[in-house]
């Protein structure tokens, strides 16, 4: 059976995108949690990951003798591996542009990632306020998302960015819990789709888990100095 | 005719790759350059890529009607539409392992990416050793290089990192300029594969026009004032 080790589920946004993308499709898998511990080469974590991964990442899919490190690669393995379940779209112009998409989320969006750490079980509003106001890179990337966004969902028609759901709703999924963490503005129809992501079994069962883990971890925490539940 | 947008020869890392990649393969292409002059909205460069591509940046690939905007996502379209090219690995598992690297190098090595940006007609050792004495991100990105490389080239004999070229060298090609640039310190079967990356036809081939460019942007020389030759 495939195994996926994860950290967090409550802050690894890259362990997210394969888990999600896994359950959505329905392939079954053994998932292995690695607790964030710091990500010093002392660290359990660290230990824990460089025995199985060169790079010491999650996540990592294990595929028998096959160890595969990179949420992209993974995205790629999955839809070589069971092309039945269409993870990227059939269309090859379709298909060109969802890789596009995915990849320009699997290098970019920096200072959305940086700024908005993914973090499922907190409310930040007023940090997100005070980031949407001082931060000319959050708002870039914000902006981009909610064109290329709102391009997609016209021209293929939703739900999902692509129609059905593929590998780029997978990779953007943590995004979409950052928008609603940070309460970042998007328009309408952008929230909609936040929405519907959110709404996806795969998705919500992630969000599940990382409402059931209480694991406050500090060094994840740029704004908290506790839970605030 | 396939067209690829690029910018400056001399420092656009990530339009090197599907430049390098094409050529190496031998798919015929027509280049369209870009000068850099800037990157905010109103720059000759960003109303230029603007035009072609909504992520603005370079490469871009645009095959009749369909544009593609990611040096990745480029990659694995060129590999889709010319099977004979053998662009990944035959195997399996070497395909895996190589969009592991490929993955791991569109996402990461950031430290060496902003501290050592590419600047392929310079020769900055000083810099470089100050980097090195100073930056222990640079080091641990280095190390993870000389790691993986090392590995790559173990297992699969060489003389590129699967064994015959594939999208993966095309990948790390850009870090090949900067370990040399900068004079980062690696051992010596590693600078053995950097100066075979830089003899490849087709690498040699963009370092040509990199070097007949003459063109200083000093935006993009934080280490510089004046060009060195
Ligand atoms: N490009 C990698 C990134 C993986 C990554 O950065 N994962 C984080 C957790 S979300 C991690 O394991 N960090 C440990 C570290 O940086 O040492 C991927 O797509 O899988
Ligand atoms: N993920 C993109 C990155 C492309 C990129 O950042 N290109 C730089 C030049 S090397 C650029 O066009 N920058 C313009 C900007 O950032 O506005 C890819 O792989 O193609």
């Amino acid at each position: 059976m495939l195994q996926l080790y994860i950290g967090n589920k409550n802050y690894s946004s890259w362990s997210m995108r394969p888990w999600v993308l896994l359950r959505q499709a329905g392939i079954a898998f053994e998932e292995v949690p690695v607790r964030f511990d710091g990500f010093d080469a002392n660290s359990q974590f660290k230990r824990r990951l460089k025995a199985v991964s060169p790079a010491g990442k999650v996540p990592v899919l294990v595929d028998g003798s096959l160890t595969i490190w990179d949420s992209l690669a993974i995205a790629e393995y999955l839809a070589e591996t069971h092309p039945d379940k269409r993870l990227w779209p059939e269309d090859r112009a379709a298909r060109a542009h969802a890789r596009c998409v995915t990849a320009e989320m699997h290098s970019g969006f920096s200072a959305l990632r940086s700024h908005c750490s993914m973090n499922i079980e907190a409310r930040l509003p007023e940090v997100g306020a005070i980031l949407w106001r001082d931060q000319a890179g959050v708002r870039a990337d914000v902006q981009r998302l909610v064109e290329m966004w709102g391009e997609l969902l016209a021209k293929y028609g939703g739900p999902m960015l692509f129609g059905q759901f593929s590998i780029a709703d997978a990779f953007y999924a943590p995004v979409c819990m950052r928008l609603s963490t940070y309460g970042l503005p998007v328009p309408e129809a952008i929230a909609a789709y936040v929405q519907r992501v959110q709404q996806l079994p795969g998705v919500k069962a992630w969000i599940d888990g990382a409402l059931a883990e209480h694991d406050f971890r500090e060094f994840e925490e740029p704004y908290r100095l506790a839970p605030t539940r």
